[in-house]
């Protein structure tokens, strides 16, 4: 009896310290899985990050050489089904276009040829006419660098970026042109 | 009956313009559905045009200076897969890359923005180390223009594409490195 007691005890200080070790596992997971897949902030106008971006089809390419910037320009269903059939001015309501900035570094092998070198930001036009009729019917926001930090102090920030956008306001207010393709 | 049997035979006539209008109907469907979707022809090495390469997501854009072009490069699901992951050294068995090219045109709005103008080609490398063992591991494909004509006047054409590609022998014979995203 008296050994079946010590054991019992003993058993417990071992169930105790499994506790804790899988509580220690557990809590590092969960570390390493947010560091992974960190909540991104909306923008300070309520806009949300759109889900998997970076894997919507292209609508265009872009290069900068006034900020050494190079660019592609992305789009959800709705916009590239808009870009493809040339129906774009106006760009149709759920329409979402993705630009993705780089600065610019020249290729080692080739030095004429310019790569995307640092990852600079995320920019997005969302067409809800309803919605955002103050800024032409496009909702506004940036993610600034890997770490996708939502631009602007508060939701007055649209106003640069709308400002930006007017000298294209024949072009639905965007500087994109669908590239041809076959 | 006389009357019956004039009904019979204008109503064969009747029939018979019918079925020669629903011909010419259908053949002129057919030739604009073919003016529409115009088979590709195969590259000279028996490589055919990948099915909605378009819309593969991108795995980097570029720009050369060298002869004005702007390009982005697309990749198949293994391919994009391996450069999100950054194992592209080497790219995996089955990796395709997508390479389209355009003229530059300046943006008429913000003249130091330069757009993709005309579509000079899709190029295309197929990692398949058996089958291509001779040229690095890799198909070759391109096809020209918005009429996608096959490039090469036979197979020996690789042998242009393989040594333009031998100086990126160490990085896989791929001048693309992966854009760095978030």
């Amino acid at each position: 009896m008296v050994a079946s007691h010590v054991s019992i005890v003993s058993g417990g200080v071992y169930m105790k310290k499994i506790y804790w070790l899988s509580s220690i596992i557990l809590a590092m997971t969960i570390g390493i899985a947010c560091a992974l897949h960190p909540s991104v902030k909306p923008s300070p106008n309520g806009i949300q990050l759109p889900v998997n971006y970076k894997d919507w089809p292209v609508i265009a390419p872009s290069y900068r050489s006034d900020n050494n910037t190079i660019r592609v320009i992305l789009g959800n269903e709705i916009a590239v089904r808009a870009a493809r059939s040339g129906n774009v001015v106006p760009w149709p309501e759920g329409a979402i276009l993705a630009k993705i900035v780089w600065k610019e570094k020249s290729h080692e092998k080739w030095t004429s040829a310019l790569l995307p070198g640092k990852f600079v930001h995320a920019e997005f036009m969302i067409k809800d006419s309803a919605k955002y009729s103050s800024t032409g019917g496009w909702g506004f926001a940036r993610w600034k660098g890997l770490e996708q930090i939502p631009y602007g102090d508060d939701a007055n920030f649209v106003q640069q970026c709308f400002g930006c956008h007017t000298p294209v306001k024949e072009n639905d207010y965007v500087f994109t042109r669908p590239a041809e393709m076959p």
